[in-house]
């Protein structure tokens, strides 16, 4: 198999990545760079790959393309541990998944690569409001959801996984995050097989 | 099954009845007025049910209750012809769920929702130009992924119930359909049991 990946860190590419290693599955890594002008991944030929020009993406071994981080997890968790047993288990797997697209990334991530790689100096301030505004609110449903629970569906899943990717980040750029939350990333960093995020080949990201 | 539901029509919502129906569960509704201040889905007893404000929300028989719209769809669809049978089929209708909740919904749900109800006049120009060049550029990635093909993945699946919601109704706000994103809309409309979406009871849409 291969990852496509971006050659800065990438929460959503990161997500990948943890679950592949956990997994313990072998497979090469191809990195664009999407700071580059335009962006490798809004060029042709990665638009042949996936013609919404962003990463990651997973080629399979019969050449098949998937893009979309979660739907990767998805695919790589069907038949394991990570993917809940019950039917309800692995909707509410979804819920939280869908949750972390809509609620979370769009704030957390984009306030991330605003405070590092974007320059948050050409940002609107009530564009900037608004991340803090609505990832503090995602990272609030996240810390009463997991007061008194081990992990997001009865035990460790991709749903885990797709929210740990950002939210352990969350807190250098300025995020608060309560005890519960604090707790779960401390759990999910004990998983056998974790592995960190990359380090930035910039030197801008901690 | 009580699917909450939003006084107003909502695509998300939507969504669930169509499924509902193509699959001929009963169930009833309860609708909350989310142009109310504070909109009914923000309020202690709401944010009982979801912690996020939002509805689609399914209330099972057994009292549990599943937020986000393609949850719930995935749940729903689980076992049944709805739902692709093969692993790469299943993350593939994932994958064009989770490509609608971050690059289709947030531009085209976004720019109808200010057309009818949000007033255009209280957004700001930036804002609207981006919902209207991002909702483009997602209907313009399914126009190309449509050609020579029936349905988002293989045959009629979650992935088009998904879709359809926010892109039958988005030409009326000024989005641009190409043939065959229309021949598709049509195929969608043609499956037994379809429902259209419900009238809005303010008017204000046509």
């Amino acid at each position: 198999m291969r990852l496509y990946d971006s050659t800065i860190p990438s929460g959503n590419a990161y997500k990948v990545h943890l679950l592949l290693s956990l997994l313990g599955h072998r497979y090469e890594t191809k990195e664009l760079d999407i700071l580059a002008t335009p962006s490798e991944t809004r060029r042709p030929e990665f638009l042949k790959i996936n013609p919404n020009g962003r990463i990651p993406v997973l080629q399979l071994n019969d050449g098949s393309v998937l893009p979309e981080s979660n739907a990767i997890l998805y695919y790589l968790a069907d038949g394991t541990r990570y993917l809940p047993s019950t039917q309800l288990g692995r909707a509410q797997a979804m819920q939280w998944m869908f949750f972390e697209q809509y609620s979370h990334e769009p704030y957390v991530a984009v306030l991330k690569y605003g405070t590092y790689w974007g320059g948050l100096d050409k940002c609107r301030p009530e564009d900037i409001e608004r991340w803090k505004t609505r990832g503090q609110a995602a990272l609030d449903v996240m810390e009463r959801h997991l007061a008194g629970r081990g992990y997001f569906v009865d035990r460790f899943s991709i749903a885990d996984i797709a929210l740990y990717a950002y939210t352990h980040g969350a807190e250098p750029v300025g995020f608060g995050v309560g005890p519960a939350v604090r707790a779960w990333l401390a759990r999910v960093a004990a998983q056998p097989g974790h592995v960190p995020i990359k380090r930035d080949p910039t030197g801008r990201a901690p």
